[in-house]
């Protein structure tokens, strides 16, 4: 193997930050070999990817998956490894997590345990775990790197800034795909109406969380682990057409914003190649004047139940985001599948947060236990529902 | 004397920018100590200054201010030095370029090249003779901080950044005094009127030259010798409310942008404190959801033919903007007196731009000379045409 060549592995390589992934490695090839590919439950992708990438270790949701991969591949077989064998390799520079929900909580931890650099898409991972997260980046000495837009922003208007030099970190929120009916109209949206963002092309349950507006107060408690700052130091701002990413403010007053074309192979790329930026051909380039004027506007927490409900529990800190996150996957699942309104997502958020009594411990199991408590109060709320 | 403190001096300490200067510096007495101050013909705000800061070292344009200083002062009297003289000191440290037109240019000169840091506001200083200032900071190892709020912006974006990864510079205008003007009513728009920037207090000469919009061209110039970018790679863009200071675009198609309220004690304290960043309490914070919306255009250079101008003698280089930025001198002087027309400063500036044929010759004495070329050409026309 080139040691020139970093090795990467890519953790949800089917899903939309995956495949985005591998469109910048494939432009990337001088710098980058892709050593792990794992997958969910899309084994036809995974063997595309398989066949064009030929990595050294794969992985799907199903290890049955794996016979129907070696009955069906001519090139050679990658072998089987579970995502934290594969992020724990010694040939693996930088790990992309671009899984969804929660899986991908354990292999973060075993790749910054290992010292390796990871690239985090998977919001939960941080909303769940950012302690754990965060601790084990310092133990093992691994390095964290945001790819979500917003927080690639505030990334970005750091570098060769002092961390004490931070004042507020303001991000901007799209207003998602209901951002403009009322309360009364959201009762009735679909799931397909909810799955059409403005402005960004995204997995399914993000799409929701978008337009939800949930997806903001877990941003907002990610960015609160990825660059260290009290919870009550981070603001949300609405800004319709998603050209500014996010925003810093210092302490002397002056205000860093990152901006570009909605285009997620832009901050991937960042996060792949940090310090060096790349020219991204693929990416088309902002024209301010043609964009012509860039519209902010303060939320309305009394309109947007989900958004207050997570700065809330991101506020309560301890395991407080952990209950909501997965109260919220499995009422994202249920609205997608016809179970439940779209305004019903909220009352289930309310309700886990009223009910969840915290222990006090902060350790992993105590973290699982609060995801499967969240999980299992949203499955009783839809049952009692029906 | 402290050695904990900075030695400061400010040129052009009675102007719009030494007064602020002075302003950041009374906030900072713990890490500035202001070791000397020149002003121009305003004997009386010079006195205060000095009373107040207790500096060594004093200059002003007419000599017998001096044994005026001494008649009044019941502080102990500085004593009295050239700007040259000044700027070399070897308590001094850092120096404030807030002269107007071309007198900073030769302190700037002595500045760098006896290693101290220059902090520059002046931009005729960069137009007339870039390629000498920039010569002098790498011999001397002196240093180079932008004041101006759009220099200042670009600089704070490349922080932590690698010159490699630029691609633009995008510098922002607000249109000055007459953006919603017509040509024919230019033409007959007074002094007065030129004098109302619409978002920044700054001095005559540049508020002027923010009407005509030919500083823009100016800032291009300054930025490519400050930043060693291209001069073909500096854009400018239309932003009426002056929040978004300037943009850097880098070679991945990320664009960072530097805002805050228009008030120069930011890039001031900025140019200072760099690379602390330090509270600025008596600047407002800019509240993006409270401004509502940014708007950007693109110029239009039929409209305005100084700036049109000043991007050509900038592209042409060499003593090209020493012509143009003396003959403007000149020609604002005309119109603030009521001898030239608003719109006659662009045909002085057309005028001189054609009639000129450079030697080719980059020294200072050169540079010197097409200065008084332009500055003549001026004079000439405007006694031509009375």
């Amino acid at each position: 193997m080139d040691s020139a060549l970093r090795g990467l592995v890519v953790l949800g390589s089917t899903g939309s930050i995956g495949r985005q992934t591998l469109d910048v490695a494939r432009g990337l090839r001088d710098r980058f070999r892709v050593v792990g590919l794992a997958a969910g439950r899309n084994v036809v992708a995974l063997e595309q990817q398989v066949r064009e990438f030929a990595p050294q270790l794969v992985a799907s949701e199903n290890e049955a998956d794996y016979a129907r991969l070696r009955s069906t591949l001519t090139t050679p077989m990658p072998a089987w490894a579970t995502m934290e064998e594969m992020v724990s390799h010694p040939d693996v520079d930088l790990v992309v997590v671009a899984t969804v929900a929660t899986t991908g909580l354990m292999p973060t931890l075993a790749a910054l345990r290992a010292g390796k650099t990871v690239a985090l898409a998977n919001k939960e991972v941080l909303v769940m775990a950012g302690h754990l997260i965060t601790e084990a980046a310092e133990r093992g000495n691994g390095q964290l790197r945001p790819i979500d837009s917003e927080h690639s922003a505030v990334w970005q208007c750091l570098w060769g800034e002092e961390h004490a030099s931070i004042a507020r970190i303001i991000l901007t929120a799209s207003g998602g795909a209901f951002r403009d009916r009322t309360p009364e109209e959201l009762r009735w949206v679909t799931p397909e109406e909810a799955l059409r963002h403005p402005t960004w092309q995204m997995g399914r349950k993000v799409t929701v969380d978008s337009a939800t507006l949930l997806n903001k107060a877990f941003e907002a408690i990610e960015a609160r682990w990825l660059f260290g700052v009290p919870f009550q130091s981070i603001e949300i701002v609405l800004h319709r057409q998603s050209i500014v990413h996010s925003l810093v403010e210092f302490k002397d007053g002056s205000i860093k914003a990152q901006m570009g074309m909605p285009d997620m192979r832009l901050p991937i790329q960042c996060a792949l190649c940090y310090p060096e930026r790349l020219p991204c051909p693929s990416v088309a380039r902002l024209d301010l004047g043609r964009v012509g004027s860039l519209e902010f506007a303060v939320p309305d927490l009394r309109r947007l139940p989900c958004l207050r409900l997570g700065l809330e529990a991101g506020a309560r800190g301890g395991t407080y985001p952990a209950v909501l996150a997965a109260a919220d996957e499995a009422a994202v699942e249920h609205f997608l599948t016809g179970r439940l309104g779209f305004t019903e997502i909220g009352a289930v958020l309310e309700g886990a947060l009223e009910a969840y009594r915290p222990s006090g411990d902060l350790s992993l199991s105590a973290v699982l236990e609060a995801d499967g408590w969240g999980r299992a109060w949203a499955e009783d709320w839809v049952k009692a529902k029906t």
